[in-house]
């Protein structure tokens, strides 16, 4: 299929290439220029502006946060204005239920198609193509749109005909993940003020009731001292965090866990700056009970996470 | 060996049983009498005082808190009277910190071992003799109770020799657990009242990144409208979390989660009664957000879990 | 002075009459049609678009959130479209610090004045002319508007050149009662199950250490069962704490209690519906507890409070 | 009257003074011998043993917690086993709702009466005599009780005949105070971090809104970077807390900004030692935020506050 492909950071740029590796043809673009090298190597063309990417048939989008999206979609010349009528706009990002709910009208309205399919994993995952992805759009889109999203993962679960389902269950999903830094934080605060080996701990852990990689994964990251490596930067699991407690808001859901992940994130942004992985809220509950933690840097490289 | 086993409910039956098969000389004890018919037919004799079943080389007590343990050892004709010296008490129920260092000394200054021996899994897992099993407690003490934490379990953990820290870490995964309700049923409640189906969401989860029993188990029960079977009761989470909490406050550590799960736990007792499953905490989220959730009656008999 | 006044709802009202018979020429204006009979039978204009009230040297808003004063500043023929250069923008809105910094830009830019000057009391204190005013902004603007702050309260707090500040210092008032809401409500909750009466627990509270009258209205609506009449509404103080709660992120500044109190509302809005008093979210610990609370409707009619 | 008074720390000193003062024949015990100089002074008899100051009419006691007071009334020779049929113990000590309970039956089986009475105030309170005290009982009892209880305080409010609501209703005043503390702890965090001056929110708060001499003295500690002089150790604070959610556990009422205030206790326990005023959890909103509070020492001496 020729379709477009917009937002080429860590995910956006595996994604991508797994797109042109598959066949079809694939026409990038990136708001800030200079990195659509590889992608280029692999044969994809480089769209200049947004309009560019949209003449095919469907445009899919991988953005940070709701501002990138609507500047993308809303803006002059953005895609609402340069899609084709049929054409599907796969929106990939996690963004807020308000917002994929104005992207479904406005693209009704323009007579363009839209699919919500968020992907869960991290960059080294999409670069696989092996995400999971959460789809939900009108069945005719969704079918469309299915042989791109068989490209990027490993299955597509689908969640009906209302696309801000897919960015619920989405943000839902991530909510859960912040969940396990926070009780595994606390767990381990527990035990290594007890005088307890985290490693072994932790150990004990995920060869018993919690045998799962993000167990396993993120608790090998909070039981150390330093910081870990950023995979998911802080800010945008804060964000994240912050879009599920306002689809509570919205659907009238209380939810205190959220909102004491909430204020471990801003803790965290407080004393530690922006440059930290999420999973660090989980060294918190040390930090609290007067344990030193995270003087240092965190250490930089790509690593491999769930 | 010849043992001695204390507290025959729903887990200590099965223990007992195994150890008896296990070709053990058993000898048997409840308070309440009348549990000890199965166990006579197999083998295992029956005594009618806490200093009875103490004469063999070990007794193991498995029983319901800290108030029936104190009543067990320190009471005229306890075990600290009744065991011989060098005996060793294997203490498997989920009791405080607190307590266990209190036992460690009194047996001590009582020339008797003491091995506390806490023990991971259901009563059906109890009867399987598949139990995690996480020991402390001197080397040699632990060394010669091993054999008989074998016939109870599939897997025995240590941690060291201080024999509460076995006590803190079988806290630490029943907080951990409950943390597990706690995020699932919020996270059930936002995209329930988004009118996602429950139990799809749930299958997306446990297929995806929570592809686990503790998960799916659990899920499977906080998604029902209706009372889950009462596999272990909500009272005795409820003591669990209460004692967690306890370990925090002697360590110095805050652990806001247990603090919510703490109110969870309040809130389903005053609302709900003491007759219900500890993962019903899971729906109070829904029930909050104005759903009616809970009304029957739990259903009855054995189920498995995890 | 001649000035112009935005926004004729209970609060809008009295102030805008105070200022009347205060003996200003005042235009006023309101979205919503039909609120302005009272107002032209003391003297004052009425205009019929923002555009004629932004005539003279001064317009004040009193709106109820973010979205409205954005509307009617920003919108086509809107304030920052229609207020001379050097006239003051009096804004008297509780909304966001962020949307304080804004209008402070934007007037700037326009060569017009920004005063921030919010209000602390209830309508009937606003009708009386005894609002606690806190004013922020550059020395000379709030030095000309003192006459009219003077008018519509009886105490002007000043909080330096940065108009936001006095945005922040209203969200942080409005905090604090929605505080006092929770303390009072959770003892109220626990000396009732407990047998006690809740009114006399609440006079001795409030003829002892807390002889306050936030205390005792607002704990005299707390300890009844049927719903407060409405004096201000859940949603707005839901807005309120949502906006405190947006500052601390953007300060960094964790708020636990804040987030707690977001909960209350939401369970509030959840249970309840939108026509509460903000003070309701006082009687949810008792329905917590179990306890039968909030069945019947809210009486109508005015009502005095702080 | 022929009395006995047991435990002369800050609070008992002050009280039994004022006892002697007012003509009543006085016997004082303290079990750290050396406290009653000043008392031998004003004519008090100084007794060697519990047994010794309950020949009268009626023992008063003022000890720091369950502990204390359950080693003074149930130990050998103590209390119950010392005072005089129809003798009454007036009980001061801010205790467990379930000790308070417990003494009452084990009066009422040895024939003594039983009042609790409550005070609310601190040490320099106390030695004025204007304590607020809460007194519940047989009715006969608490009579007979009034002329001791108008002596140490200004005024005293019944609740009704069963002793442990006076416990509970001096937990939840104590509940109070340490809600206040942490809601201007985070609106002072908030609003410090803005960069407002935090004497100068604290003179608006408490000139309009919160005129009370809570906000007003400890908002002046809580504003401070230096420790507050220790006026009533946190530790105490923290039992109270404590002692207020087991009797939410018991009655069946979630409190979770009980909950909150003790987690801030434990965070303040584990970085700030127990040597600190309870106000210090106030600091805890500023230290989250990454200000840096009370690294000095507290100051030492006398101080009035409440």
């Amino acid at each position: 299929m020729n379709i477009g492909f917009i937002g080429l950071g860590r995910m956006g740029r595996g994604m991508a290439a797994n797109l042109v590796k598959a066949g079809h043809e694939v026409t990038v673009y990136n708001r800030t220029p200079g990195k659509t090298g590889d992608l280029e190597a692999l044969g994809a063309r480089v769209g200049i502006s947004v309009a560019e990417v949209c003449q095919g048939g469907a445009v899919m989008t991988m953005l940070a946060n709701d501002e990138a999206v609507e500047s993308v979609v809303f803006g002059k010349d953005g895609i609402l204005a340069g899609l084709p009528k049929g054409a599907i706009h796969i929106s990939s990002s996690t963004i807020s239920v308000a917002l994929s709910d104005r992207l479904a009208d406005s693209h009704a309205s323009a007579g363009q198609r839209y699919v919500a399919a968020t992907v869960l994993g991290r960059p080294d995952v999409a670069a696989k193509g092996e995400l999971f992805v959460v789809a939900a759009g009108a069945e005719d889109a969704v079918r469309d749109a299915a042989p791109l999203l068989d490209v990027i993962g490993k299955k597509t679960t689908h969640f009906g005909d209302q696309p801000s389902r897919a960015n619920l269950v989405k943000l839902s999903s991530n909510f859960l993940l912040a969940s396990v830094f926070e009780s595994l934080g606390e767990a381990i605060a527990l035990v290594s003020k007890a005088g307890i080996d985290r490693s072994e701990f932790l150990e004990f852990l995920t060869t018993t009731l919690f045998d799962l990689p993000v167990y396993r994964n993120y608790g090998a990251l909070i039981i150390e001292d330093a910081p870990a490596p950023v995979g998911f930067a802080a800010p945008l699991g804060f964000k994240d965090i912050r879009l599920a407690i306002a689809a509570g808001e919205a659907l009238r859901v209380p939810m205190p866990l959220a909102g004491l992940l909430h204020d471990r994130f801003v803790e965290l942004l407080a004393n530690e700056g922006e440059d930290r992985d999420w999973s660090e809220i989980g060294k918190l509950a040390r930090r609290d009970a007067g344990e030193s933690v995270g003087a240092a840097e965190p250490a930089r490289g790509d690593f491999v996470l769930v």
